[in-house]
């Protein structure tokens, strides 16, 4: 009995002393405050003391069925003494509410905490300890602090054998959901820090159309200015449950899904988020963290995008041959067919920055417009001829030109139409319809030059200023690109948003932070 | 200018547009919450839309000259547009007033992050970075997770040369307050898991007896029932400024003082937080620990304690050498005059466990009474001698001699007298005077045996549960010790509390937790 919904004060005090070891009963009170990390409960000082809880003592809470690890604080006013207050994070994620009880007690040690202590001495884990220790992760059993430490371990190669990061991959997949879309099943993913958000809604369409099965899920944008998914938000939903995406699959053969809201490869959302923070990950654990999530959605087929370049992620030749291989070993092991394809990129593809203005490049690429950015069609036909050839709908070296058909017969066009009406979108839509910010501003050249490099980050940093990934109406349109030659007055880019304001800040933040290095 | 008490929302409202790159200025708004770990802010939400700022994102707080890296929350109405909430662990430590105008900023990576990173990818680190990043770790540039990266690196011996570990040592006590007590200062510390709490003021009160200064900072308990300055505390107040510290040295030749208080090494309070929750710590970290604050107190002659045995904390043969070499090593480096005692040691040493229980043995030994715990003088004489030799006070062989004779004597408690006088407490004190909780309860042998050990996790929880360390009178006392042989109905150890609420929790926790192994 972890919940109840009355309560009885005499009853919840004779529990709160007759319980061992620790545990106690609080009554549910809500705190109007968003954690995004790590989640907090609040207790009254009172209640501390006689519990033996200190402010940063890690909690077990328990209720209904469920129980997390939560970091506690100590209040002297804002909660009272019997009271636990919670913050909106968690009544949002989970149906607790205002004055059910929650059963508490101080949190020893995870106990597969022992294979962290063990991965920090260099010793190797057995399939059962990885895959514990990995349900540990997956539910917040192991703690961030103490999850840090087992991703250190990994920095070294020589700490973990290939088998082991098999396990580890294994286990990812293993303790969240499992799917299975179909015999054949496809998808391409990309890595490295060259933004590739416009390419994927291209090659679904492109893929699917050819009666292939490929299954998008992605993310939103962290540091950038829109994520695939929050690009194909602005054409429709994307946030689906694991039913109505299962729907949509079997539908159309595809689908466009924020992966966030389901529970694919849990333990490797954790992973993702501490190694985000560090600014820096094991290239052991990247590979297992994309290979498990291919693994959780039942992908056979697979092409990695690989971009090589000076804002790559990986550019040392020695980092290039251990990841391939890592990959090549993986998928060996999930028998899932892959192709790896190193191309040289220098700079951001299309001309959109920003949900709205990247789904406009993809639209116009689908709907074969004269103004579409022909570097996006090129990166996104080369992709998904390597898949189509995988899978054996091409033969070798037919697969681009398939892929093209494809683009000029709007075959994938209207696939991306099926798509959105599958997922409960619009399918009437024109490229030029979809909504900008109506403040706009545009960026002139103060000289005559060469265009010689577009600073990424500034320009995910500006397009902050205007209200991205929020603001869907907001970004930048990059006018020139890289390597085009410009006059003074010239037309660099164009800003996008919804206020006067946000403008003013964006102008601002010109004077420091430069856009364009014209030489 | 950072900080003002008065603001003017118009002022306000032009700074939070004009400024670039994300800087901007809100009030202040005293939350009554108290967070142990981490410290957080708390903003609106409309603010947050209007700032980009997510729930989690670490924000650079500035005032006056001061800054500091804080977690942020968001709330939709706990605090209003234009505020930020602080917690009272905030406003307690730093003189923040309601309605000030405090910087903020998202905080980027910080730049000695990159000094991480390059341990992690297994490169050296000349001083001068060692410093940067030792730095930014003791300034909150660097936050807990960032922190666990760079101590797991450590993990791995051959990561870090010894000339590194030395390096990390200078940095951790120079980057900290450094006080100089004298010509020849000394100290004893003890490492392992075998607690020493009532060994350090009875080596304190001898060694400072025979004319060295001996200036002994220490903590209070964590896990444990009490630590040496929850002990002292009994006798005398621990929380003093470095300025009165100086004093009583000056006048005492000693101190028994918290060093919580003080900005001794205060990266390495960081390093022993995340070590503690991660419940193991890289050998080369704990000696560089140690060593800091020593460093940083001007120790230059030092008894290190190192018991051996089933519960220490180092066991292994080749660690034991890794650790005396490392040691040994550090010494040379810091001019350090070095004695590392390895001690096979089974059990507790003393009677009492709790704050006056043990400050009760403590003052027994000094006071010399016929019911002293004669284990306790063993061990304080013998690493007495040691020390007393180490600084040439006796010759090689002489020195336990010279340590007794200063307990014979009265001279060691006349020193603590001195001590506690100095410190603020009331020296006409008694052993037996020492007030213990009025709340009793006898625990009895259910068997005839002999007792083959005492569970030192068990005591340590069990005494949690009668109050200690915050009721200074709670405790239990061990009427009967490790090979003692009982009869039925023998009294094996008492217990004392404040409150019958507390016996009764204790006495049903004794169900689940044996403190008595009786063969």
């Amino acid at each position: 009995m972890y919940f109840k919904k009355q309560i009885d004060l005499k009853k919840m005090k004779k529990k709160n002393n007759s319980k061992t070891e620790g545990t106690f009963f609080l009554k549910v009170k809500y705190l109007d405050i968003k954690t995004g990390y790590p989640w907090i409960i609040i207790i009254n000082e009172k209640d501390g003391e006689k519990f033996g809880i200190r402010p940063g003592d890690e909690l077990v809470v328990k209720w209904k069925e469920k129980q997390t690890e939560i970091a506690v604080d100590i209040t002297k006013s804002l909660v009272k003494r019997g009271e636990v207050g919670l913050f909106s994070d968690i009544t949002n994620r989970y149906k607790i509410k205002k004055g059910d009880l929650l059963e508490l007690k101080l949190a020893g040690h995870a106990p597969s905490l022992k294979f962290i202590h063990k991965k920090l001495n260099r010793k190797k884990l057995s399939y059962k300890e990885m895959h514990a220790l990995v349900s540990g992760i997956a539910k917040h059993r192991i703690n961030d602090l103490e999850l840090s430490f087992f991703i250190a371990s990994a920095f070294d190669e020589k700490n973990f054998s290939k088998e082991e990061i098999y396990y580890l991959t294994k286990a990812i997949s293993e303790t969240g959901d499992m799917v299975k879309f179909g015999k054949v099943v496809a998808d391409k993913h990309s890595i490295g820090g060259i933004p590739g958000n416009r390419v994927s809604p291209i090659i679904v369409s492109i893929v699917a159309s050819c009666g292939i099965t490929i299954p998008k899920t992605s993310s939103r944008a962290i540091t950038s200015a829109a994520g695939t998914a929050d690009t194909m938000e602005v054409l429709a939903p994307v946030s689906l449950s694991l039913e109505k995406i299962k729907k949509v699959v079997k539908k159309t053969n595809a689908c466009l899904i924020w992966g966030g809201a389901l529970r694919l490869a849990p333990a490797d959302d954790r992973f993702i988020k501490i190694t985000r923070r560090l600014g820096l990950e094991p290239y052991s654990k990247m590979v297992a963290s994309i290979m498990s999530k291919q693994v959780a959605t039942g992908i056979n087929h697979l092409v990695i995008d690989m971009p090589i370049g000076p804002t790559a992620k990986i550019s040392d030749k020695k980092d290039i041959k251990f990841v391939k291989d890592l990959f090549l070993y993986l998928a060996k092991r999930f028998n899932i067919k892959i192709k790896i394809v190193s191309q040289k990129t220098m700079g951001p593809i299309g001309k959109g920055v920003g949900p709205c203005l990247e789904a406009r490049d993809v639209l116009r690429v689908l709907q074969q417009k004269e103004n579409r950015p022909k570097d996006l069609e090129k990166k996104a036909t080369l992709l998904s001829g390597y898949l189509l050839e995988l899978v054996g709908k091409a033969k070798k070296g037919n697969g681009k030109k398939l892929a093209l058909e494809s683009l000029r017969s709007k075959n994938a066009f209207r696939k991306m139409q099926e798509i959105i009406k599958a997922q409960g979108g619009n399918p009437n839509i024109d490229s030029e319809e979809l909504p900008l910010g109506k403040v706009t501003y545009k960026l002139k050249s103060v000289k005559n030059g060469l265009i010689r490099s577009i600073h990424n980050k500034n320009l995910n940093k500006i397009c902050g200023l205007l209200g991205t990934p929020a603001t869907k109406e907001a970004g930048i349109y990059l006018n020139k690109a890289i390597g085009e030659k410009v006059k003074k007055n010239d037309i660099l880019c164009t800003f996008y948003t919804d206020s006067e304001e946000r403008l003013i800040l964006a102008k601002h933040a010109l004077q420091k932070l430069e856009l364009y290095e014209i030489l």
